[in-house]
């Protein structure tokens, strides 16, 4: 596992994770003239006249933000807007060494979720595209909904989207080795978050019929929780159905946790249909451990750890996402978008049991899904 | 001269002006999980004890915005955010060329000097410093202030404080040639704009006595125009005296010309006062053109443009001040450390009537301005 001592001696390395470079060198004084005044005049009247030529004249059509308010930062919670900067610059990294995207943390001082839409809205002659992260729920979905309706840039939520692309591959994949339907099995969706959300409405976009959506309380109910889980309630099985996780679990034949760590027990497990699959998301400490889960009758197991067999990382997508949506100029990135990303994974791998995603490190994997992106866009 | 292809051809070369690039290497998994999950939560952990860490963590002390609204860019005037970008770029591309400075661009879209100073004030937990650049004047005080007031990082208003920088480092050069004092002469600041009203400022820190600035109505009165001509006029011999330019340039020992094109004529240059100093730096027509003052009788001459003698640019300031006050850690660009940016860049040349100011592209300028504001912190 990760060592404490090593992060930090990589963190306090300067320049940082990302450093930001002169592109084109100016060694004479000529090139000043270009670059700076009098040159760069030339460039801002051609865009004064047309603004949409600042795709072809400055960086903006490459250029994304990572912005956070820090307030739902990986299992830490809300650690606020400066304690999330390693993450944001570490995502800005992942940008350009998988999708050649030039990215930029964005973290906020905000007190309401108005003040960060407003914010972000404003920053948008600046930008290509906006990737929200680590903002917590459900604050966070009426953020993304505003900023896509105000904005005529992509705005992607990759704590919703990026999970919920790679979970999808990964369930397929599963479910293909196992030789079942993702519209017949009965999918319990234990997490009602932001990546739990997502996840039941790729999963619904792409034709699964019967997903269970779970959270602390048990299974959804439509009169109860905020508007986001009554929703869920009622485009889910959950409308039908009451009761606990236990009650839930019960002969389903997919369990994808997106909760926290060792909520569900061997006997849960236990009591799930043949050829049962399971994918303990929870970070650090998945619902349940593998080794256990497979004693239990899992037949295919994920996690979301780079320690064991199929790691389900949202860094597999979005740098190939965005690579393809700031490739087609796209102002939006829509639910086909993000079907074909999920397809692109999926038919990345060969798929085994051990095996149903890609490693997260292929390069040529962002590629993949960037030309399928574009294709949809 | 510029070229109008050239400056368009190099601006529409990929990636752009300025590229932000991985600075850690991401090779093996072991990379990506310090890079990113779960490694990164550590220095997050760190940063959410102490704020201050993020200095020591992560890209934060070294990482400036170049903020603009568009409303006052180069000579061209209010032409937006978007069109303002290619300046914001050059200025990204000189900061790390010439003061290793990770800058990025921030061009808002807002309505009010509120809804800048706002959107700005947010993004503190990202930045080491705030570059305001072409922002109209008067809103450009007000937002300057605020700005300072409400933020714990450095904020510069370029187009004020540059130009005032280079503008003094000049002057005393000049001064010194014609064996002058600065507290005696008498000096006509010709335009109350962002730089006009900044360089009077800093002249009058610096020991100028005898200032007289005047706007294309005459000499600034203490009862007429906005709150910064008045309360300049009661600070200066504004407040003694009245008429037009002619009146004020009557006797002059030096003329510093921050306003429009053309506006000067020879015949005013010859009421100047012996071995008179004339700087027509408006861009990118002078107020009046070098071999004409000269024959009216100016004994040193400099403009802003880089095809004449004795370029006054405010390039040769921004990258070394913020170098120096960032390895400070400063909280704030005081008129300590101005006035000592200013004398590093005046003691860099050995000064001739046609190098008053060093040229542009020495790369150890910045290095020598950077110490003495470091110093001055």
């Amino acid at each position: 596992m990760t060592n404490r001592e090593d992060a930090l001696e990589l963190h306090s390395r300067k320049p940082g994770k990302i450093s930001i470079e002169s592109a084109v060198d100016v060694e004479s004084k000529e090139d000043l003239n270009l670059v700076y005044t009098p040159g760069v005049a030339e460039p801002c009247k051609e865009i004064a006249k047309d603004k949409d030529k600042a795709r072809e004249y400055t960086t903006k059509g490459n250029l994304v933000a990572v912005v956070s308010d820090g307030s739902a930062v990986l299992g830490l919670g809300d650690i606020g807007p400066e304690a999330s900067m390693p993450v944001m610059e570490g995502k800005c990294n992942l940008f350009k060494k998988f999708g050649n995207v030039d990215a930029f943390p964005l973290v906020l001082d905000t007190e309401t979720s108005e003040e960060i839409i407003e914010t972000v809205e404003r920053t948008e002659p600046t930008l290509g595209g906006v990737n929200l992260e680590d903002i917590s729920s459900p604050e966070c979905f009426r953020i993304e909904e505003e900023l896509k309706r105000r904005m005529d840039v992509p705005v992607f939520h990759d704590d919703q989207h990026g999970t919920a692309i790679v979970m999808l591959a990964a369930l397929r994949n599963a479910l293909e080795i196992v030789e079942k339907d993702l519209s017949d099995s009965r999918i319990v969706v234990l997490g009602a978050g932001a990546s739990g959300i997502a996840v039941s409405n790729i999963l619904l976009d792409a034709g699964a019929e019967n997903i269970v959506p779970v959270d602390s309380s048990g299974i959804l109910r439509t009169d109860e929780g905020n508007e986001y889980k009554q929703d869920l309630a009622e485009r889910t099985q959950a409308s039908q159905e009451s009761g606990t996780l236990e009650d839930a679990i019960e002969g389903a034949d997919v369990l994808i946790g997106l909760s926290t760590g060792g909520v569900v027990s061997k006997g849960m497990v236990s009591s799930m249909n043949k050829d049962s699959i399971v994918f303990a998301c929870a970070n650090p400490d998945p619902e349940i451990m593998p080794s256990e889960a497979k004693e239990a009758g899992a037949e295919i197991v994920a996690t979301g750890r780079s320690d064991f067999d199929n790691q389900v990382n949202n860094s597999l997508a979005f740098p190939g996402v965005f690579r393809g949506a700031l490739d087609a100029e796209a102002s939006d990135i829509d639910e086909e978008m993000k079907l074909a990303a999920s397809e692109a994974i999926r038919n990345f791998v060969e798929p085994r049991k051990d095996r149903i995603v890609p490693e997260t490190l292929d390069s040529e994997l962002a590629e993949e899904i960037a030309e399928k992106v574009r294709e949809a866009a």
